[in-house]
């Protein structure tokens, strides 16, 4: 197929996983696992992932580590429309040489972290980065995501680049992934920016921000229940149905108690059976004993409805 | 020669400069340049260059630019017993290719920055770490040094990591660049790890860390005035001498008042005659006109000696 003619941009819109990424005993991104992970959520109903973002540890990988993990699953038959791509990297050339192999690649868009090492950065050096690889990919397929996550990348992206970036690349800028976990936030970018598409990465503010004109989610809870993302997100606008916020709460206030994506990893070995899922690669370690054993008791005890028949062995 | 008999491990000791990096009209790293900049560094008295640090924008770079740039600077008859490579990556497998790449080339030493996307990383994390890149470069003449800047970072690394690589990794583990710019955290360093050679990245704390033990600094200043720092560590220890720091601590009180790497490259720019040292790449800029105008006469009132013959054309 003739990836310039396809042109095959499809609509992020609903609930995206933010996938963990798999190790294999040699500490190596294992695509095998991965592939089979993937496959078990879109069949949950997740209607797409985001690929090597936070919780699928992306930045913990090379760049040909990532570039190799997104051909893995496209040889495996995963659809690139429901891929979006995290391919920020902390040097803009690398940046552009990822988010280019996406967009070649057909994937659903690109989800993209300002460089994230130099702190106190003003707009316009984060106008001039996004607008270097903008420039840089020069494909007019680009479906740019805004990664907003200065918790952990130092480097807000302000209403102010948003604006900037909206005029100077009509169609290019397609939305936010607003992963600061503050509403508030979320709901001025949703005012504000009625064109993009903006989806919360903090599941708990799933039906407020679908309330106020949200896309929806990319979010790593959609790894362990998939399913009860995708009710809370079906029913987010129905009266009634608050189960399943609460549920959510609940999960995620319990792993607010532990490293997250230790905790996230810990789980998924316990609901697939599987311990090698527990392995993360420095900097990050997974839980000890005792840790395991109290994070999987305070699950128990959050009231979340295990899936294991998503997460288990076919 | 061959590399595995020669084994030129030089002690890293005295006054590193660690070096600007130059951007070409295209934005790309100017080798000739940089080799230029270098040839002229170390000419005024500074004992070696860190090359591709925070000061020169080294996360900005990608993987191969920052190899291509070392192999330039060798190709250009620069010592590589003078170059402390800085090779630390978001990720452990481009910290390692990259770490490998310089030991192969004979440097002085690596300088690590632990993976700093992830915050609150913990000991077993960053220990992990920094394991993870003795074990893969698994070259015997690695010196490692550890590359403490947690405002930048986001990633300390605590007298407990240093303690454990110490023990795990004798002869391997070298030193600390302390870039916290805290005397005291200096300090206690020194009092705890005698057999370490500690760094100071602020230039004002130089004489109290020889004072104490110190190796020297690896800093940024020196690339404006290499001569000025020459003399700051020469005279140290001698009774008198205190022009010299006031110099510099008026100097960094000014700077403070500017983004660092672009008031330095503004500097620079100024010095050389060469208006293109003004150049950062993104999520850097330049200075506007009126900072310029203004960080060049806060220079002049700050009482620093211009060292035009260092800086400008031979």
């Amino acid at each position: 197929m003739d990836a310039a003619l396809a042109n095959p941009v499809r609509l992020v819109q609903g609930v995206w996983c933010a996938v963990l990424t798999p190790f294999d005993a040699a500490g190596l991104p294992d695509h095998s696992r991965l592939a089979l992970h993937v496959r078990r959520i879109l069949a949950a109903g997740v209607d797409g992932i985001a690929l090597f973002g936070t919780t699928g540890e992306g930045q913990s990988l090379s760049l040909n580590e990532r570039r190799a993990g997104l051909d893995a699953l496209l040889a495996a038959d995963i659809a690139p429309s429901q891929i979006v791509a995290a391919t920020g990297c902390a040097s803009l050339p690398e940046t552009i040489e990822l988010t280019r192999h996406a967009v070649r690649s057909n994937c659903a868009g690109a989800l993209v972290l300002p460089p994230f090492f130099f702190k106190t950065v003003n707009d316009d050096g984060v106008f001039a980065s996004y607008a270097r690889v903008v420039d840089g990919v020069g494909d007019p397929r680009l479906r740019l995501y805004l990664y907003h996550i200065p918790q952990l990348s130092g480097v807000a992206i302000s209403s102010t680049v948003i604006e900037r970036l909206a005029i100077g690349y009509p169609g290019i800028l397609a939305g936010v992934k607003d992963s600061e976990c503050n509403l508030d936030h979320t709901r001025r970018l949703l005012s504000r920016f009625r064109e993009l598409a903006i989806f919360v990465g903090y599941e708990p503010h799933l039906p407020a921000a679908l309330a106020a004109g949200g896309a929806g989610t990319i979010c790593g809870v959609a790894n362990l229940f998939p399913r009860l993302l995708r009710r809370l997100y079906d029913n987010a606008l129905a009266v009634g149905h608050h189960d399943d916020l609460r549920r959510v709460e609940n999960f995620v206030a319990a792993l607010e108690h532990y490293p997250l994506l230790a905790a996230f990893k810990a789980l998924q070995a316990d609901l697939t059976g599987d311990s090698g899922w527990a392995t993360l690669r420095p900097p990050l370690v997974a839980l000890d004993t005792e840790a395991r054993r109290a994070w999987l008791a305070d699950v128990a005890a959050s009231g979340v409805v295990v899936e294991r028949d998503a997460a288990g062995p076919h």
